[in-house]
């Protein structure tokens, strides 16, 4: 092991030098969506970056340059470039990485549980094991997203309990949660602002300096941990909320007969006002537990945020609504969705990315098929490949025959769908838009039976 | 009577000119925050304007050129300069006005009653007396704030139960309701697009050209009267739900001792955030109802939004916080409502603005008083006038001997507070600022016991 000088007792003016010199070694412990982009990045900016994960598959994957991220632009290559030259390498061997670096990111999933808990566990291993291994005046950040709290009263204790060591005086703690879109996540790491809060002042400055200097980006220094992972968790939870409120008001709108969409459209000419739509449901590995990370600390201070709960439950009961619209619109052509053979376009949880976690299409499939649709599935980014346990097909081969096409994912390629084209190879001609991306007007023109989430006739 | 060109038959292409010629005379009914504006501006592009409204003083005193709003920018000299001119003229008799014009503006209040349900009994009576003195061929503009439908299914069936004739044929109906933010009103009259929809496409050029020429605004054509009032309904609920959603989670905060504020700026910091702020309530004409006129309209559909309701009343909650906040820091220094002099800055409902329609300032001056505090009262807006029965004071007649200040309205005055002076000034010093305008250090520094809404210690 190579001799290092405390990162901690460092100031924080003298980071990007070291770091371009390639005299920090960083340890980034969990190699998804996030933390992969992360190393990467770090190791472009010169850092020696470990990365650990517990699958032997991820690693060994990387460790030979590649990337199973395809719909991150630019990362597959700047994997591969690492790699080569040698400033990143990955490892099964959490204590080991951790035992070499400076600094040991946490970048694992934190998700919740069937019954809405979050899941602390990929978190708590973590600590455990670079608390295990963890070299004094060495700095540990958290960037998964957590519970307003959880670091604090989480993971700093168990990293204190397996090192010995003090918090803020034998080694630095700090949340720095990543803000990132999935599908632009390299562009996003260096162009929105880190917020970085840390439980000591020296670890504040030593890693806004680091990030500043590793990303390129702002940074946004905050009072606490807590303060940071409140950021992170309320930026989401607006857009949870927000969406959860135009599809309250969508539902509504749709029995009023009122488009949703040209309401929407209309409150955009005013200053103060910031659009979201409704649609099928909310998915990704965000959106849809970051509200119970709250809700869970609210349990425990006995102030229960219930209306960000209900934006939740207002969200989740999207799919059953596509499938309500569904049987509206067959019932318009006498059919049922017992014994009709139904096109599920998309499946991915939002547009352009190839990412299923929770995602509303699985919803909608699940029950289309317990209702007794037989639901063939299209989406351009898995055609070939086997989701919900069956093979997506091609457009042609999905549509050929159907009676009903279903839109569950808003990708660019069905926004210019030839409906005169695939109503030509359907039995019947039915189409429910959960993503409202095609024109009601060209839908009716095509001789479509139609409805779209929010859209009153 | 003069002989006139039936508006309805005419190109919407001619309508500039005719009203720079003063050749289109319109009513406005309604000579309050928002119909006197409109009949200055319409009146200024040159239409001949007749302003009608039942009150006898607010008639008189626009034919004196006068006008109360003075926290209108430009608006005084306008009416006066309007009425000068000759070309705007107040009158109590509603169906004269109506008889004489092409077109009737209805600009009439829409509150909701104590059980929250909408009353539209201005908006019937203008309705009827429109319908009672229309002439064929004119054109009826509904301005007020209404649920989405009531123009088509309550406006539109009087008007033609009372004038015999049918809509969109013999008269023209159009939604075009105001979108200005009070204090505001006339650079928003020109800078944010007018949303108008009508019951047939002649009303809708027609009223869309007339806007266009006569506000200098653009003009977004909707499909109809329910779609235009929906859009402002959306707008004006989207802010209410935001408030709500930042006061949901700044009360969880306070708890986990995270400070709202910070929380809320770092996340303006990402490029799809739109920053709301916690507060003492939410008051006006506005948004304290507007949520009701389309609840009303969802529980007569059988689809009730109840996350908007929620919404409504976490904010209608808020003064009851401020009380709470009162009652914490107030103990620190030992000492009860009961029997304290508390000086209550802040009586109009937002910022800048005289005003004190539903004001949030009155729940919080009730709920002192009831509980036996003495409450001298302060606003830069209102000093030596009577409000809630009391005489409003200075500041320092406010605040001398008072044991504990209390921000209920953001005003700008109460941006530099010298709380140092202040505090010399009281005999105990306690601030509990709900609009969380000082800097919490700042108070600290002077000593003062101190909550904010949303402010974790």
């Amino acid at each position: 092991m190579k001799a290092r000088v405390p990162l901690l007792s460092l100031s924080p003016s003298k980071i990007p030098s070291l770091l371009k010199q390639g005299r920090i070694t960083i340890a980034v412990v969990g190699l998804g969506r996030i933390g992969l982009p992360t190393a990467a990045v770090l190791s472009r900016a010169g850092a020696r970056v470990l990365g650990a994960d517990i699958s032997e598959e991820v690693v060994e994957a990387v460790n030979r340059g590649r990337c199973k991220f395809v719909d991150e632009p630019g990362l597959p290559q700047m994997v591969h470039d690492q790699v080569k030259a040698r400033r990143l390498k990955a490892t099964t061997d959490v204590g080991k990485a951790v035992l070499r670096s400076d600094v040991s990111i946490i970048s694992v999933p934190t998700p919740v549980d069937d019954r809405k808990t979050p899941d602390y566990s990929a978190v708590k291993t973590a600590s455990a094991l670079i608390g295990q291994n963890l070299t004094k005046g060495s700095i540990v950040v958290v960037e998964s997203t957590v519970g307003p709290g959880t670091v604090e009263n989480l993971v700093q204790p168990i990293i204190e309990a397996e090192s010995g060591m003090r918090g803020g005086k034998d080694f630095g703690l700090a949340s720095a949660p990543e803000r990132s879109d999935p599908g632009n996540i390299l562009a996003n790491l260096r162009s929105v602002p880190r917020v970085v809060g840390a439980i000591d002042s020296r670890t504040l400055g030593i890693v806004s300096a680091l990030y500043r200097a590793a990303l390129g980006a702002d940074v946004i220094k905050t009072r606490s941990p807590k303060t940071a992972n409140a950021i992170k968790l309320t930026e989401n939870l607006f857009r949870d909320v927000n969406i959860a409120f135009a599809n309250e008001f969508s539902l509504l709108f749709e029995k009023l007969g009122i488009d949703s969409i040209e309401v929407i459209n209309g409150c955009a000419t005013k200053y103060n006002f910031l659009p979201h739509y409704p649609g099928a449901g909310v998915g990704g590995p965000c959106l849809p537990s970051n509200s119970y990370y709250l809700i869970s600390e609210g349990v425990k201070a006995g102030n229960i945020p219930y209306m960000i709960r209900m934006a939740r439950e207002i969200n989740d009961r999207m799919p059953d609504h596509v499938v309500e619209l569904v049987s509206e619109a067959m019932n318009e052509v006498r059919k049922n969705i017992r014994g009709s053979k139904i096109a599920l376009l998309g499946v991915a949880y939002k547009p352009n990315i190839k990412d299923i976690q929770l995602t509303p299409a699985e919803e909608i499939w699940k029950r289309l098929t317990e209702m007794g649709g037989e639901v063939s599935i299209h989406d351009p980014m898995y055609v070939g490949e086997v989701v919900f346990g069956t093979k997506v097909r091609s457009m042609d081969g999905a549509v050929r025959g159907a009676d009903c096409i279903v839109i569950a994912t808003g990708h660019k390629e069905f926004k210019s769908l030839d409906l005169e084209a695939l109503g030509k190879m359907m039995r019947s001609r039915v189409l429910v838009d959960g993503r409202n991306i095609v024109d009601p007007a060209v839908a009716a023109r095509a001789g479509f039976s139609y409805r779209g989430v929010g859209r009153g006739r």
